[in-house]
């Protein structure tokens, strides 16, 4: 079958025959793949970002956000069958370590990531496994959703987590509407009546915003602490939601955090400094954010059945996957770039 | 009446005949006060740590943590009487705004903090209000708890944030065996079955921690993390309270925390840094801890009254008062310096 | 002052000149009436079925459910003053017990009832508390909310307890399209993004359910609990908010909710009979519900002030108080019935 | 081998040969067992108590409450190995279903029983999943712990539900120290500061809770509901948890709830009637509670293990399974009858 793979670091993926992906497991399922997500993370791989910290086996096949039909199940697996529509959870699971039982799926002893370090979803074909497959409606068009697979779980889990604050008479400061912050402002909109802003350098960005729910937006230019300050009467936010977390989004996040509140990182990449005297004198948090479960991925697809959220999308032949990185690196990429097969 | 006021910064406080406090409103009361705390803040507030958060004038009488006996009330209070035994909540609260409509004290937006800038409790009498008032079995001797009205509550109210994550089987580590150490360490063991790890540089403290319920203790002299790690399998504690939180405690205690874990800041002083990306890759909180609410007093003070927190303390009369800050100072005090007016 | 007095049980209150209320406490307040509801427990008052429970005695005003503007303040009140726009908590609360210091005005030690069992807001002024008081935007009319002052946030306050266990891809079944059941339809479609499914006798009423976020309607005549059944998948509810709870209403919201489900019981006249047995082999939980608290009145008059909550009335001026209960009783009130005095 | 079979409701099992369970699935596992709690459940199947609700096949083996050693795995089972010493989790589940995905194994839609309808654990083999083995130090005796598996697993899973509302000053009510009740009193005794009221019509029972940490005893003899209002100044307690829930238990239980508070009904063969005006005038909650989660059952092991929670246990040979079942019938069993292989 054909398939993007990374050969080495600091160079381009290779579109290449590689061989089919077998079933060995009881628990296996091989998914034909509809739509695979091009993200910024790709980029930040074959800049060589993750090799120390995954340590893979070089050729791997990139492609992390996943979707489309089961293609070939294992012995046991029972919840799906051949040709059903299916979305793939990123990690797929042990199923039996203490995190698992607890459905904090993130926090498995033992899971893979297929695409960052073990053959991933820009491929004809994907080796998954059962734990990892909610099912969708067959009307569902995989390329369509499957950015909700990473960008939109990531987004997703980090606004359920903060529903409890997000009461009425509250607001919500939300960095970065792109690839994953857009999703949350969908989000935010469906689950609360909370005063939504959103902050951006972008100002089209910010204009979509508008358009998807937000209440209130700041353009990132300097003064976006002090705008936060005076739109909650010099209070801050309730909550933040951080989708940037580099380049001084970080310090700007926990400043513009009310006392009490909370500040949510969701984005990464800078180095967050602060006194432990203000963490305790207003008794603020900061909560770390990564992927989320595979109940809040059927969750997020329901929300996605019933048009409560929806993805901006470009469509790429699997052969022009290089040129999908470089339009996205580039930064001319309108939403999503997906990989169809 | 004699009172211990603060004249200047860098100046030892003056023992000093100053007008007796008076009811101007319906719910204030003043309290004839039994016993009031010396603490490592009233050593701050003299170096003029706290100048410019708190902005006090001056002369000011010290003493934020004090219990006694009710000698007038005003109006309109209802819920104690002159004579009643009562242990006060170091923030006087409005009872109006949201934060107290919601139990949230700490978060009052208009509460005011005797002994940090307004007149405390290093005297004969204090004023305060009906509403920092908890009462207590009149068997109760004040100089016996009034530690647990700042240092016990603060403790208190971390642990109890941390109650849900301390199920059977987690490991919760302490730094600092302290003054608020030591009652945190005594709340965990009454209200939890987790695995308790107290870290300190001090040895004696760490045999005391022993006594209170610690079940491992690590003598902080450079390898703490690692012996936290190595407690835990490798993975770090669910919960660390950081009772100290400077001078590089801070950095520890983020890097004892596991994967999905939760890192309580109490102490303050130092300066946090971290990447964004370990916050996220991890999915670990910091979490803020000032104070706590009058409930939360109030459940400490029947914690207290059935034996399951008690305090060590040393009795110093209130002609005393600079005597005992020295002492203080200079780490000669065991447990907690009281002064008895 | 006119005042609608109730006089003897099973008789009409009376419309007469009564003197005007005074302010006698510091945190007494005295509001000029604008809007008070007239609501169904008022004709269960007239029919004697609160005369044991409250034993009030007669006469005394009647409305429980009003909001006006603030006309006289005591010695102490800090969070309204003269001239403001307020919308009244139904239980002026103590503030010093353990439930008002936790923020649960509803089981507050002491709380009085305005309306049922001392002088409500049937009347030209109301003596009330400034803990009682939510301050509105001067530009809304009193008469247009006063019903949420207790309709409102008994369905808030059970909507609210509900909204964890109301993630998408749930089911909410709500029983009663009525008085509290529209404004709690609202309520779910502004928070959640529920399945919502509407269950009333009236045809009419469930035309208004639709047009207020509701997904499905169900005519209750007999074939109800299979309806729900048939919507779920056989599973039933996962949340049932019953604002009927008599006339079999109790048993029907029981068997609609699912394994693992909750049961609301927000009106109340029935009896409610299960074998222990079906609680435990199912795991479900029957929640009791009453008024709400403080913030959740303040978090409602958001969504009303945003639009997101709105109430069908019809006004009356308070002479004709008589006239508005009969014509209430006769099912002739479309929307609330509210006194303008 | 052989086993304690159930041919015909209203006779006596058959202790007989039969042949040895087979691993057919990859995540089958068979144990063989260690020891094999005999319940009163057991009677209640004998009875046919339970032949509408499970519609078993007849004959099976008995015994659902098991603890042994890994005997046999099936491909693809990874948590545990032959030689193992484990503690079954009563119901072995699909780890698939949304239940299982997040931690609430009890709604599984596609578990068995073993023991109640499918072959259990009175036997010297018994067939089940990886997913229900929970694994023990090596140096536990299967038989001393056996009964945790079912009794300790829904005594745990009770009180731990509660502990949020278990605060120090709070009032718990325990009904029922039997078998379940006893483990209930010391795991509120391990992760509370509770003050624990135990009914019982038992004197012997009573006995024994206060010795394992109960704070004040209460004969039903009639009086039961008098005093435990009289133990809450009136007020009723907290939360009351009914391991009884029968013969009038349930509804003293509901009565000796305070306003505000939650009753736990655990047991079960009673009929709970009240009227729903009693439900929402004090707010009050009727939780359901069945065996509890897979996690459950490991934080309970680690309370076993550290010997918070203890069981007195009588030990039967399986060719005495007939004689244990009409001892315990007799009530002459003193702690736990556990049948020994």
């Amino acid at each position: 079958m054909k398939a993007v793979r990374l050969h080495a670091y600091h160079q381009q993926p290779v579109v290449e025959e590689v061989p089919e992906p077998t079933i060995s497991g009881p628990l296996d399922v091989i998914v034909k793949i509809g739509g695979a997500g091009v993200c910024r993370t790709d980029l930040h791989i074959l800049e060589g970002q993750w090799a120390e910290a995954m340590a893979p086996d070089l050729p791997y096949i990139l492609g992390h956000e996943n979707a489309g039909w089961v293609h070939e199940i294992g012995s046991a697996v029972t919840n799906v069958k051949v040709g059903d529509t299916v979305i793939l959870h990123p990690t797929p699971t042990c199923g039996l370590c203490r995190a698992c039982r607890g459905g904090q799926d993130m926090h498995c002893t033992t899971s893979t990531f297929p695409g960052l370090g073990v053959d991933g979803g820009m491929a004809e074909l994907l080796l998954t496994s059962a734990r990892a497959c909610v099912l969708l409606d067959p009307a569902t068009r995989p390329q369509d959703v499957a950015a909700l697979a990473d960008a939109g779980i990531t987004a997703y889990h980090a606004v359920r987590k903060a529903l409890p604050l997000l009461y009425p008479g509250t607001t919500c400061v939300l960095i970065g509407a792109g690839g994953l912050g857009h999703i949350g402002i969908q989000c935010l909109a469906a689950l609360t009546a909370t005063n939504i802003v959103v902050v951006d350098r972008n100002a089209e960005a910010l204009k979509l915003a508008e358009q998807l729910g937000a209440h209130h937006t700041v353009v990132a230019d300097g003064g976006q602490v002090a705008a936060v300050q005076e739109l909650t009467d010099g209070q801050g936010a309730d909550v933040v939601l951080d989708f940037v977390a580099e380049q001084g989004a970080e310090q700007d996040g926990f400043a513009m955090t009310r006392s009490g509140g909370s500040y949510y990182v969701i984005g990464y990449g800078g180095q967050l400094s602060v006194p432990t005297l203000d963490i305790i004198s207003t008794e603020r948090n900061i909560v770390g954010n990564i992927v989320g479960t595979y109940n809040e991925l059927a969750e997020l697809m329901v929300l996605a059945q019933t048009g409560k959220v929806t993805l901006h999308t470009s469509t790429f032949p699997l052969d022009a996957a290089v040129d999908a990185l470089a339009e996205l690196d580039a930064g001319n990429v309108r939403g999503r770039a997906i990989l169809v097969p």
